[in-house]
């Protein structure tokens, strides 16, 4: 039975639930596919997650392995396949706790980087998980900057094979998923040299352990790197290599080659590889990114109607904790920007899709600004979907910050997002350096990618809104997002300028302006995503109870923005302060519209009970009864030998005392 | 050996580190004294944290009793007591992992609350743990709410004895620490019915488990609730109770007594009581709050002057990452806010000890003040210094991710913070109605309490500054956030007053007011946390070299808070956008200054490795090699069953096809 302080909020929905799910998964069609597999993976035992609070890293891992080896059954008998329609919801319907998300890595790489030979050697034998790959690039000393592994390879004319080696401990291979326990092979990247000569960094195909015993071979040392703040499932592992050989067929050779006779051939581009890197970060953002933002908001969402503390009018029952408007300012701007980012993600897909058309027809024009787009949105998304959830998670107060809320795990994890895959601040600024250029450009009159053409077209003038409903205009809102932009990219420009003029060096000027550009390139991210939301809510005009409560969250996400960040708006009078008051009315009258619709607007995500796996968070709203069934399964409530030991010579004797 | 890159360093500090480790200490003697208790305690090996990384919650609950029962014996043994000035080094020397400690909050619950008789009995008892005692507030249903408590606890004259009972699952103990597993008796906080009166909520000592063999009592289900984000060492408990009979000498009776006839008597004054509440949070900022971010600033600093990455200038050699300004711009606030909350505490200590010995006097005009400052307080710094850990975590990217840093843990811990002992949200309301209350008195005249004084003298005008070194003066900045706390009190007062004149209701106009209330409150805490730094600063003029850093670190403080939160300060004025900009120049300059300094700065909080407990921030810096000796130790090291089980049939006949 639904508790009734739940179900009384999906009675008074502004809209259909059903078509909103439709409209998030892109079709009913999706929708069927979607429920399908998640019913499918969630009704099979050996994936349940039921005990990953209480299980230790060891367990977690052996069950990881377990769920990786079983899905490949099910694959086959569910007649799933890696490029069929169900794929793309089978990884996020087992919440990522399974192994060997690595060795996909292990075998991507080997597509995009190998010879067609290679891939006819390798590919059949992974697919069948006859071996089990890693990636090793991240060394103990090296994440970042990728051109300072230290790895070394020398090719050896004599036998026609590499001699891997880590010079020195900051070259151990460090983090590599898969490779604490399970690899037997894996992908090495290291510094090339022939006959003396470095050609920088390049992939080897490494066996790391024998398909025999498992046991490692010779000159390699490996294991796990220990306790992380999350991915227990994980066996992150390291890696030395003492004079490893391998023959020099190994040497992944799509690009380039070492020719028996130790030349050193490049060959073909290698732009679709590093577009191949960029797409990543895109590819990331859904299932790492918002698929845990969305959760932590369904969780805190549900857990604040059910929950009563204190009185808001004297004499009445206590109040649900959503009806604070302090509650519903932790949590409601966090729903609006789960489906802000949910839609930029969209169409930053949809850009990738265009830009891997562009690019298999030899035409890379779209790569500067792809790899803007990416390194931007990924630091931007993760850096705000991080926080989101650690609001989430502090709004449910204490029973937030037990295990069984799920909230905890799904911090500790997305946390990890704003770290892998490029650090956000360096992404920050690439990002930066592609608009700084684009603004030189456009200033000097020159064509700029369609994302920056605003940069060309900046307008002098104020902002035009006379009262706060005004601030209900996307047009509005979205100017003020462009204008803000604008100014700290010029800004910056210029301040970069003018220390180059005043005698400083290219590098220094720049290193003195990065905390600036950190703040320009986050300023371009969310104007796109504002303009985005807005320009989406427009296309829903065929449905228009949907249309209007997207219209709202599009507000309360812009809104929103400006309320938290009102210097920028304010700083050049942009926006004057008796705007800004106007902003914050607005603002806060939102905040009581959507709350109405709160509990609608996160079912519309559609998770099952065991998705969440969460005491707060189940879709009948039983909290407490959850939360005490739950915790008497705690392996915590066994006897333990502390009391033999060290309690009962304590008490034993007080008994005559009291 | 210390790694050269921090060596180097400490060569260039430009003050004495052992000054300023004394400084903060309050004294020579002081540093010797913690010193040796540091040293007693990280030698004895039972006390050792070595292996906390690795153990299970179950693991860490049993060393945690191991160490409570150790730590009698140690006291005895070095002549350590409760009120000896070692006293207040000893748990923080322990780094909290040790249990009974909410035995000791059992404790002081029956000194405040207890009448002498049963101070007399139980006491003794506890003081040598002949019981366990624990001390059960906080239910399923209400934290933060007192009087919403549903447990009951009826007077039943026939038999003079009180009948508690759970009436709902809502109403179930939860969280109690040393509850779960240990505790053998607990301060039970029920509703008091006398005849079918209720009289409020009252504190019963209740007998949960055996002193014979430890089983829970007749009436009683208890067990511990499960994992947590953090604090797997306590067992944390639920507690229900069906009938459960106590004598009428059970109920804490220093204040309130019911007869034997069943009438009830109130005596005394409770106000001292509710001060002692109010101390707790006050009590907590130091070890909790303080000492878990000065471990954090140590680590990230450390490692961001070992760690080397990308290259600042071409051609030479890779950075300190401590040399690029975002890093700086991560980092150094965060120590600089160590340093302003410390100065605050050592305030907030000083005026808590004047108001503790006013109130013995049975002055008790200072009560609203502190319990206003007490609230706001413990939530600035609470959110403030759990803020900052986190970027520090963040800021050491994938090793700061791993447990071994010893940044996930400090982060998981001082979260909690922001949740117990008050939701902080929740308190910083309470510090608004002060200052509202406040407000409104100095606007009509009257004479309000020393810290709030400001309110009354509101001057109008801008800041005068007229280049960013005028920005370096405590004067112009500590103005500028006298102004912002005024205006944003005073805004929000005449919103309260229009809402109400307009027709709301008081409570309906409070609870719209909310979001703003909260920012005012942080506001006034801000502003006397810049007030205080200054003012400390400058006392320190006979010592010119720690004088001189302390003042930068002042200065950063103060320029970070402006530069964070620009709007605030922008809004009506106060400061134009051209003094804005200034403030960004003198802000980004200080960086560079303070950078200097900033391995002395951490070293001068004078951690031991033992209490860092991080392969990142140990003196030596040899962040590389510690890493991967400690890893080697991980128990996900030894085989995994797992091989056998799924692997090995996966892999076994892989070798014929390769």
């Amino acid at each position: 039975s639904v508790n009734p302080d739940l179900a009384s909020e999906r009675q008074t929905a502004s809209f259909c639930v059903e078509k909103l799910t439709a409209l998030l998964d892109g079709g009913t069609e999706q929708t069927r596919i979607r429920r399908a597999v998640v019913e499918a993976i969630q009704s099979d035992p050996v994936f349940s997650t039921e005990n990953q609070y209480f299980q230790t890293q060891n367990e977690r891992y052996e069950a990881a392995v377990r769920k990786a080896v079983h899905l490949q059954k099910k694959m086959h008998e569910m007649g799933w396949t890696e490029n069929g329609p169900e794929h793309k919801y089978i990884y996020r319907a087992l919440s990522g706790d399974v192994a060997f998300l690595l060795h996909r890595v292990f075998m991507r790489s080997i597509s995009v980087l190998g010879s067609d030979k290679q891939i006819a050697k390798w590919i059949p034998l992974a697919t069948h998980l006859r071996l089990i790959g890693s990636y090793a690039q991240t060394e103990l000393g090296h994440g970042t900057y990728l051109q300072g592994l230290e790895t070394t390879a020398v090719f050896d004319i004599a036998t026609q094979e590499f001699i891997l080696n880590t010079p020195k401990i900051s070259a151990m291979k460090w983090w590599p998923g898969d490779m604490g326990r399970s690899a037997t092979h894996t992908v090495v990247f290291a510094q090339l040299y022939i006959h003396g000569k470095c050609y920088g960094i390049h992939p080897f195909i490494v066996q790391i352990r024998s398909l025999q015993d498992h046991s490692l071979c010779p000159g390699i040392t490996a294991g796990d790197i220990g306790p992380k703040m999350n991915f227990e499932a994980i066996d992150n592992g390291y890696l030395m290599l003492k004079n490893v050989r391998v023959p020099r067929e190994n040497m992944l050779s799509k690009f380039c080659e070492v020719r028996p006779d130790g030349t050193y051939v490049r060959q073909g581009s290698q732009k679709i590889n590093y577009f191949t890197m960029t797409t990543v970060r895109i590819s990331l953002i859904s299932d790492e990114v918002l698929t845990p933002l969305m959760k932590a908001c369904t969780i805190a969402i549900r857990y604040s109607v059910v929950r009563r503390q204190s009185k808001l009018k004297p004499g009445e029952q206590e109040a649900k904790i959503l009806d604070y408007q302090t509650q519903q300012e932790k949590l409601l701007p966090q729903l609006a920007a789960a489906y802000a980012f949910h839609f930029i993600n969209d169409y930053l897909q949809e850009l990738f899709d265009r830009g891997y058309r562009e690019i298999q027809r030899k035409n890379f024009d779209m790569l500067p600004e792809l790899h803007a787009l990416s390194s931007g949105f990924k630091a931007v998304i993760t850096h705000h979907c991080t926080a989101a959830v650690e609001i989430c998670l502090r709004a449910c107060g204490g029973h937030g910050y037990s295990l069984l809320s799920g909230l905890p795990s799904l911090y500790t994890k997305i946390l990890a997002s704003c770290i892998y895959e490029g650090e956000n601040t360096i992404l920050l600024l690439q990002t930066a350096r592609f608009l700084i250029k684009c603004f030189m450009a456009a200033s000097a009159g020159q064509p700029v990618p369609p994302s920056v053409t605003y940069l060309a077209a900046v307008k002098p003038g104020k902002c035009p809104a006379k009262n706060k409903l005004d601030f209900l205009s996307p047009d509005i809102y979205t100017e003020a997002y462009q204008h803000v932009a604008v100014r700290l990219i010029s800004s910056t420009a210029a301040k970069l300028q003018d220390l180059v003029q005043s005698g400083a060096k290219k590098y220094d000027a720049w290193n003195q302006c990065t905390v600036q550009l950190v703040q320009a390139a986050k300023a371009h991210c969310h104007y796109i995503t504002v303009k985005n939301f807005a320009e989406t809510v427009e296309k829903l005009e065929t449905k228009a109870g949907i249309q209007r409560i997207m219209k709202h969250l599009c507000d309360l996400f812009a809104l929103h923005g400006i309320f938290s960040n009102t210097g920028a708006f304010l700083h050049d009078g942009y926006i004057s302060a008796a705007q800004m008051d106007m902003v914050t009315a607005s603002y806060l009258d939102l905040l009581a519209v959507i709350r109405k619709d709160a509990v609608p607007l996160v079912d519309a995500f559609d998770f099952t009970d065991k998705s969440l796996n969460s005491a707060l968070g189940s879709y009948d709203g039983q909290v407490y009864q959850r939360l005490y069934e739950w915790a008497q399964k705690s392996p915590t409530n066994k006897m333990s030998p502390a009391y033999e030991k060290y309690l009962k010579p304590l008490l034993h004797n007080t008994l005559s005392k009291l």
